[in-house]
């Protein structure tokens, strides 16, 4: 009787152990089993990919890189591939005199957003998913992510879309390009003439002179054709970039009238980088996701078009060239702005804004210290129409100038303080500016203020003695 | 003390069932968890990825039709997008009158291959996978994929890849101009002419007078420049397709001279449609996944490059249309091609043989019962060096003649018996000929075959009246 006693209490708190384990078995299956629009469902052939990936977003870089899953192999394993500067298998070896590297638009800055969304952004592509040339037999173009672009604009409150035609293209750069073709005029005698004001983003000059069409040709600063009586025979095509990469002012178009046609690059008018004054309301406007979400991998842009010609124009630089952009990038796409769009609408922007205006800030204060030596431009606050008050600067770039005399090459001056940016020149002025990018990876971004750090204290050193 | 027993029996099978429970949940978990490697790991952040990537595969559409992520949503669900001629909300609608669609050449033929390898071709991507420009801070090609890709042919035994080089580009579509950019001469007075041999793919001529460049011109077929005496200073360019698009055969080049320069389109040289002779060994190859894997969608080529110079000017094509090909589609390409080289490496290529050539034999005999009014090319048996045996056709294409002479128009002939093929004049011939394609689904195949029937049993009609 008490061993029988014993015996049934010991089973007892053996069930209740068992059963306990039970439930929390079957709550972990019932979560695990969470589907689309909460229905239960048991992973079966997803599992491996979804194995695959946690394995590989497992592997220790130190916070210095990253393993992917298409990434070099050793003995079969994804390894890791360091962020610039940093070597050894775990990414955690600083090479002390590598340089800080501030010249590339690479917008790594909003990494560390996606890694906290993790379960959110994540995809699963099956092996048979979208294959078609096209999405109903007809059209190359995800009527989802186009939904989903509009209410990103909506939202942003940087962009009217209502009644606009959009176009996709594999980033924005490949967009300019369509929309120079689609915008100069047919079987013309004289080719339209490509302006834009200096400084301005490298990329417009080598595509419309790599091309070499007959219907186009590049002719520098659109400054230069000002106030000069034009041939109304020639259209003008003026790229507007605004903000303007490099200097990030809010540019406006310089040149008017019947023959002069505009594309806006508005890459960089979102609530990370600027106050939106006012959605933009331009007639043919491009955008990236590189600027917006930080896939500048994914390759993936799209224009907003007014004129309905135009748009077929451009529509058909796209289907003429390539069959139109990679559905496996459109659902990417789609995936990252439903991300945007989830829970109150604003928490990319307000994650990327403070990111960027604190380099800002941290940036402007040690280049204080170097008054005299070096300037960048200023940029005011302004009222902002997302955020509902005025707000203060958090540009993509610097615009940095040398102001001693002999520093008449900038790009040198910084070259020998160990910090690579990118040459006025390229940018279609002088030397004296070097543009220093502010929106790569942290470790690059500490990596250059180290460095400007470094200046300092050695011209306090110099003051000293 | 009876009491006692009984109750400690029951909490004794109470707990054998409760601990079988558990090891069965235990085996889920395991089984469940096992990662990259077999080393255990438990889902987290991946989980709602997959749960909603099954949620959607198992949305019925009788066969007919597919739910995708990417899908149009009602009521927030995705919804069925039904093949040609079905519809209802799960596709199980025929539309009687509906035309077989023999038009396009999406090469649906295969999805049932990967619908098969549903565990080994997903990925899951997650939401900070390369976000970067680079790879490593340099190229913007994956170097697992490239290395794949050299895999693939010598597998295949379809292309020489030692000592060349290879582009990648949004489909073979965006390599063809990039190969013509390239190959054409930098500031000469005269441009190079661009021809190909007819019956020709009409993109060669669609894409090379779009771009209007000063550098090239199209010049129609190739056959009408033979045996000309070239100026030694025009250049020419000779697209050869082999096996060629529309009818099959594996063309060889009809110009040659040190001013001549040949783009090979390979993209049906595999074994899926032609024997293959021998390994290619061409100057300049263009390949595309769209017809090795069926991925039209994924928007993925490459070219195999032997000249230094050539593959320098068509990567700088590349980068300056838009700084290369989405990361996107370059780990979905990585990963199908991964399951192309699984096990023996020969499964893709027996399936889509067989797939194929059963077509091409039901097609024959169906059309063998229509002598005299229509013909087919004659595709003769070859040996082939994948398979180590002589094989029969099983070509992408038909490339249909009407017989009768009041038939000049075969496209309309084709038409009105309810069938849409391709008209002879897109191929740069008379419309006598029409293109049938043959890699389309299932049931897009079958409807073509049953309106051939259709004739059949009318003209077998017409004889007993």
């Amino acid at each position: 009787m008490k061993m029988g006693k014993v015996q049934s209490s010991m089973y007892g708190l053996c069930l209740v152990s068992s059963i306990a384990l039970n439930l929390l078995f079957l709550r972990n299956l019932y979560y695990e089993g969470v589907g689309v629009g909460g229905k239960w469902k048991k992973l079966s052939w997803s599992q491996r990919a979804a194995a695959e990936a946690e394995a590989v977003a497992a592997v220790s870089c130190s916070g210095h890189g990253r393993a992917y899953l298409d990434g070099l192999l050793v003995d079969g394993y994804p390894v890791c591939e360091c962020h610039n500067c940093f070597g050894g298998p775990d990414c955690s070896v600083l090479s002390p005199d590598c340089p800080a590297d501030a010249d590339g638009g690479d917008p790594l800055f909003l990494e560390p957003f996606w890694i906290q969304h993790a379960a959110s952004s994540a995809i699963l592509v099956a092996g048979w998913h979208r294959m078609s040339y096209t999405f109903d037999g007809k059209t190359t173009i995800s009527k989802e992510l186009e939904k989903s672009i509009r209410r990103v604009h909506s939202v942003a409150k940087n962009a009217i879309t209502d009644g606009r035609y959009i176009v996709f293209g594999v980033g924005s750069t490949q967009l300019l390009n369509a929309a120079v073709y689609a915008l100069s005029p047919e079987n013309s005698s004289s080719p339209a003439k490509v302006v834009a004001a200096t400084p301005y983003f490298p990329v417009y000059e080598i595509q419309t002179e790599y091309f070499r069409s007959v219907d186009f040709k590049f002719q520098g600063d659109a400054n230069l054709w000002k106030n000069r009586s034009m041939d109304a025979n020639v259209s003008m095509i003026e790229f507007v970039t605004s903000p303007n990469n490099p200097d990030c002012q809010l540019n406006k178009a310089v040149l008017e009238g019947p023959s002069v046609k505009t594309i806006h690059d508005r890459a960089y008018y979102w609530p990370h980088f600027t106050a939106i004054p006012a959605p933009a309301d331009d007639d043919l406007m491009i955008f990236t996701i590189s600027k917006l979400t930080g896939h500048a991998g994914s390759r993936f842009g799209w224009a907003l078009v007014k004129d309905e010609t135009v748009y077929q124009r451009m529509l058909q630089y796209i289907q003429t060239s390539e069959l139109g952009v990679s559905r496996d990038t459109q659902l990417r796409a789609a995936k990252l702005l439903k991300v945007v769009l989830d829970g109150d609408e604003r928490e990319i922007f307000e994650f990327s804004y403070k990111a960027m205006s604190e380099r800002w800030e941290k940036l402007r204060t040690t280049l204080s210290m170097l008054r005299g030596r070096f300037s960048i431009q200023e940029i005011p606050p302004q009222f902002c129409t997302f955020f509902q008050q005025v707000r203060g600067p958090s540009p993509a770039y610097a615009w940095l100038k040398c102001e001693r005399e002999e520093d008449e090459d900038c790009y040198a001056v910084l070259r020998a303080a160990n910090i690579i940016g990118r040459k006025g020149t390229r940018f279609g002025v002088n030397n004296r500016h070097v543009r220093l990018s502010l929106l790569r990876s942290q470790n690059d971004f500490e990596l250059l203020l180290n460095r400007l750090r470094k200046l300092v204290s050695e011209e306090d050193g110099a003051k000293i003695m």
